[in-house]
């Protein structure tokens, strides 16, 4: 029984990695949509969220069930509690891409503003933020949870600094107002990719450091 | 024992209201503050959140608590999970009442673009949304749930309405998109206060009637 636990224990690590590399490949798919202004590939992007959803139901699934047939010790129960939360944020960040894809079908109906470097680098940036942040739970890693959480900042610089930039294209020319203001959001939602990428990573080190859950429970 | 968990049970339904009505009291103070023009409440807004993320924490202690120390059934231990959750998104909006905050003190250094009326209307929807998800949760109601996830497109007019309007604004004067922008964020902002009351509401009606969880667990 504790063996497969154990294994379980596995299989969920496994499957929040799977649904992880989702998202993250949502996320640079409907970059490139936007970026080679491909609206089949954006509207792919939105079904495609479908899946996401999946992971969603069956990562939670998996975490009451391990919830209720075994009595797991303090350090396990925060780790399942912990992945139910993760999951919730990971699911998010699938809406961002959809979010993302809307604005991009939307765009692509008229000229390109201008091209789009600013963007695609802040989204590389927010991408593997998701990434470290699912490594630093899996390996309960609190330095490079707390890595992730310092990259925060250079996706909020970046949004400064696309902000600036298009305020700049919609004082001169008021007709670019429309479009401007799309890739604004864009970069928004960027920012939300990072900011649960940062809540996972916060999520890891007070699993890990919690002491005072620790004291409670041991 | 039995008795004992179920006044736990009760506390940590209160101690979810309690929070719940101080995020709600925070979207209702940073709204008069933008109205009002008033950037000390604002600032109030902003240091007020620590009491929020107070909560963030206790509930989630005790929740783990009532996982560790009992073994909940089928019904209250996903009682107990989609708490666990819920919390997040009410932190989350106590963020968002943050983010309304800063934006409303940079608003207040210049002159006011429009007197706000759509902005009040939308959060109090917003703001509606959320107590009726969380009386939705402790009562079980999924009717109620269903009602607070009908509620969100009625949100998104708003913010439609809003876009709309100021973009008119900006059009015809370019000085005045720095504000503008501002106000649309912080629509967009109320939104995601709206989107987190409807997560909530989508949790309490899985939570309550997810047939699988009672398959797998009954």
């Amino acid at each position: 029984m504790q063996r497969h636990f154990h294994e379980e224990l596995e299989t969920l690590k496994q499957t929040l990695l799977a649904m992880g590399g989702l998202v993250e490949d949502q996320i640079r798919r409907v970059v490139r949509a936007l970026v080679e202004r491909d609206s089949d590939l954006a509207q792919e992007v939105i079904e495609r969220d479908r899946e996401v959803n999946t992971y969603d139901v069956e990562v939670d699934e998996k975490c009451v069930e391990l919830l209720a047939l075994n009595q797991p010790t303090a350090g396990d129960l925060r780790f399942i509690t912990t992945a139910m939360k993760i999951v919730t944020d990971l699911e998010r960040i699938g809406d961002q891409a959809v979010n993302i894809a809307q604005r991009a079908i939307e765009l692509n109906q008229e000229p390109q503003l201008k091209p789009y470097i600013d963007l695609p680098r802040m989204a590389d940036k927010a991408q593997r933020m998701v990434k470290e942040s699912l490594d630093a739970f899996v390996a309960r890693d609190t330095e490079l949870a707390r890595r992730v959480c310092g990259a925060d900042d250079s996706v909020d610089a970046f949004k400064e600094q696309i902000f600036r930039e298009l305020l700049t294209f919609m004082m001169e020319d008021p007709k670019t107002i429309p479009r401007a203001i799309r890739l604004i959001l864009i970069s928004r939602f960027l920012e939300r990719v990072a900011d649960h990428a940062t809540n996972i990573a916060e999520m890891v080190i007070y699993m890990v450091e919690s002491k005072m859950v620790r004291h409670t429970l041991a």
